[in-house]
């Protein structure tokens, strides 16, 4: 299967229908294809080279999904940029994988000035706004179309940066199979299909954001966009454009339901909604099954490095009553694509029920990072990917994770598995928000402390939610200390808790100066 | 994605839920997938290498799927075998792979001595029932479970021999990849799933039962298996295992609508439909939507060379009023994976509404035919496949077959398209099946004449059943003569009416001697 070519398909059976909606503004199948290809053919005289690397830096829009493809379309390779990044990070990143282009969102035109000077090998900026001659509408009204370069396979069609929680980003290498591999593994179980209105509000430039944007378009799916989660914003895009598939971390899932528009607002064309990223809690869950009983429900797990999915708990499995209950707390099950493992420190599987690495083998794992041989064989050693994530596997194939395995809290002689305890948290009827992490301490390691965000107009103490986990939990597992804190808790550009800074500002804390 | 990982993961997720049943007997997932690991350290214990060829040469049943997993589980490559072949055909196919281990079918049992005196490369015959050495239950009781060799992307998985309707039957190589297209391909357009109850009535020698067997098996659904085609077998098997999903070719389907236990059967179970593999006539159609108005109906196009699946009419196009209807007559749009182009006789797309020949390209597109690297090229020419079927794409994609090109009758200076001469005498309450071909004649070059069987106890006479076409299609296109038939008409391995049969029965009346 070619990636691209689902662009002629779409022109074979719809070109003058609706493919992209951003605002007040629309796309049909037919301009889409058409940008595509000027934009494609104007990379190609700005001298792009099969292979190249093109960066984006912008928030969502028509320009990043004319990025996704007149980008492989010419022979290069897409490296969406995090724009939550600092200039020095970016800058690393754009040297890392030496990009030849940069498109720049008028967002971000205030940073081209360093950018530009501290990246020697970029030879051209597109902007995405003006009228210069290097805007992006200048150079697609100036170029003809261009044959697609028809990369596939084992071509390399992205590098995704990942954060990391410890040193430089690593540049995680995707082929076009890789996002083929995913997209035909996705569509069948998140029930994707042509007369889905997909909302995109999650950032573009996450694996996951990218990757949806693929299997959207490969339906040839209508394609509401959004610049960025805002949840009165996605609350009124649902019921504005009827829209019926979309996609929430948990701490976006969560700020929905806790959004005020939510209780007034019709989302009753929603059918679907996935979920995934970091561990769901439980409550979050529960809470949003009784207040959107029309949606269908599926959980995704995956990182960068599986492009990004491998697993799925499917629809049926949320259910608080009946035989397919009691499974709301797992990830689900391998992919019909994947083989999954939950394996030991020497790479052996471990018996059902005994925590260990989920290791995964398939199409959907990536080529390695860019530029890191050694990184990469190290994770992919032995043919498997080593996610560093901590799970069991029940005796039907259930994958219960634990915790990222460097998130693992190590108190006492006991291992603390952080998202246990903030799945304690999250059922107290006052808790709105919160982050488990490990602060170190002379005896035990470490020790077990929440931070916390309550419900508005909420008053607990820390005693009374300490004492609620002990209800719930072992005592080792309960948190030794609760902070409250009055704002929600700071997000990656993923959406997910940014457990480091917290840890950081909680050890700038402790250690004075 | 590896197809038989598939085994694992069905035995990581519900190694003791029902796998396969045939008859009265059941196997488990553990149990298929130890069976199949033994019947691969048997193969190899025999000498089996990686890229060998494995044929069979037997009715539907468990060693059938057993077949499929076990060959390429040992490295080898499986050669499915049309039942009906005569022996001098068998031998030829047989040699032409160059197959070392044939598993018989007690039913072909009589047929050994002369495939043996034949094919002197055939190293060992097995027996699937009895209990010499070389009984097939003999060896997987006497062989360890071996390692899965993990075969996969371009190595060869099957050679399939189509028929042809002149020469020798030509083996068409297809790959892993081949089949891994397919089967991520179909699953969703079919709406395919883990709790679907698949029943395998179609020959699993023919690529739509092997490739059919392959998908199900992948979604770990259930597999009811009948040794053949029967109506009243079909029936009762879907009220007995409450089937869900079934796949019929025309003949298949209208035999079942006329088959007297349709009237007392419960099909309730029975949500999906797929059929093709021939021209569905319009009013065969009409009547299943009308008799079983709880199934989900699909169309699928294809052929042996295109894994085989190219197109789908999905069921929301199966409806006679509102916007999706007017569709019935379509083969559907091109499948997600395919790209496909109506070309003439040079290989330039022609204008949508015109006739041409359908040509694909796409990763179910085979590797070649085995052997025949002049054939293969010249089928292949350009990166299309070039089907021989004449058809026309308006202007939603939706592609009309008209013929196989081969069929098109020649008269004056016109294309009459068989299928729509048949499409137009099915239209006539008393037909009950029909083919039409064309006769030789002097000065028109052919003329077109039509086989009929009517329903039991109808009476209509030549000169009726040609008026009833004049009011339906044009005059050169109606048939010069009709003939009736008491017993049903001759049906090819895949079901399809044998034109080639009719043709050479209606030419050695036409000239004695």
């Amino acid at each position: 299967m070619h990636l691209t070519q689902v662009l002629d398909r779409a022109v074979q059976m719809k070109a003058g229908r609706t493919a992209l909606i951003c605002g007040s503004q629309q796309q049909t199948w037919a301009e889409f294809r058409h940008r595509v290809t000027c934009l494609a053919g104007a990379f190609r005289a700005l001298g792009l080279a099969p292979g190249d690397r093109v960066a984006m830096l912008a928030d969502n829009g028509f320009p990043y999904f004319e990025f996704h493809y007149a980008t492989p379309w010419a022979g290069g390779v897409i490296v969406p940029l995090n724009t939550r990044l600092s200039d020095p990070e970016l800058i690393y990143i754009l040297n890392d994988c030496g990009a030849r282009i940069l498109l720049l969102g008028p967002e971000y035109a205030a940073r081209r000035a360093v950018l530009e000077a501290g990246c020697p090998d970029l030879r051209v900026v597109i902007t995405l706004d003006g009228e210069g001659p290097l805007a992006c509408e200048t150079l697609i009204a100036g170029h003809s179309p261009m044959e697609d370069l028809r990369r596939a396979g084992q071509d390399l069609l992205a590098i995704i940066y990942t954060g990391g929680t410890t040193g430089r980003p690593k540049g995680v290498s995707l082929s076009h199979s890789n996002l083929v591999a995913n997209t035909l593994a996705v569509i069948p179980v998140n029930e994707f299909g042509e007369d889905m209105v997909y909302l995109h509000n999650s950032p573009l430039f996450h694996t996951s954001g990218s990757a949806r944007l693929i299997a959207a378009v490969s339906c040839l799916s209508t394609n509401v966009i959004l610049p960025r989660f805002e949840p009165a914003a996605v609350l009124h895009a649902i019921e504005k454009h009827r829209v019926t598939h979309i996609i929430l971390v948990p701490t976006m899932l969560n700020r929905l339901l806790n959004c005020p528009e939510f209780q007034t607002s019709d989302f009753s064309s929603l059918t679907h909604c996935v979920y995934g990223a970091s561990i769901m809690p439980e409550a979050v869950l529960k809470r949003a099954l009784a207040l959107m009983p029309g949606v269908r429900f599926a959980q995704s797990y995956g990182m960068t490095e599986l492009s990004p999915s491998a697993t799925t708990l499917p629809p049926k499995y949320h259910v608080l009553e009946g035989p397919n209950a009691g499974r709301l707390k797992s990830i689900g099950q391998a992919l019909m694509t994947a083989e999954i493992r939950i394996a030991d420190t020497e790479d052996r599987e471990v018996p059902r029920g005994e925590v260990g690495e989920i290791q995964v083998r398939g199409p959907m794992v990536m080529q390695g990072y860019w530029g890191q041989p050694e990184l990469s064989a190290e994770t992919l050693r032995g043919g498997w990917m080593h996610t560093g994530d901590a799970a069991y596997m029940d005796e039907e194939g259930f994958i219960f994770l634990v915790d990222r395995i460097k998130d693992m809290i190590i108190t006492g002689a006991e291992n603390v598995y952080s998202g246990e305890v903030e799945n304690a948290l999250h059922e107290h009827p006052d808790v709105r928000e919160c982050a488990v992490i490990g602060l170190p301490h002379a005896d035990l390691v470490e020790t077990v402390h929440a931070i916390v965000v309550l419900h508005p107009g909420r008053k607990v103490t820390e005693a009374e939610l300490i004492a609620h986990c002990r209800g719930l939990i072992a005592g080792y597992k309960c948190p030794r200390s609760v902070e409250f804190r009055a704002d929600p808790l700071p997000l990656s550009g993923a959406n997910k808790i940014l457990k480091t800074q917290l840890r950081q500002e909680c050890l700038a804390r402790l250690t004075p100066g």
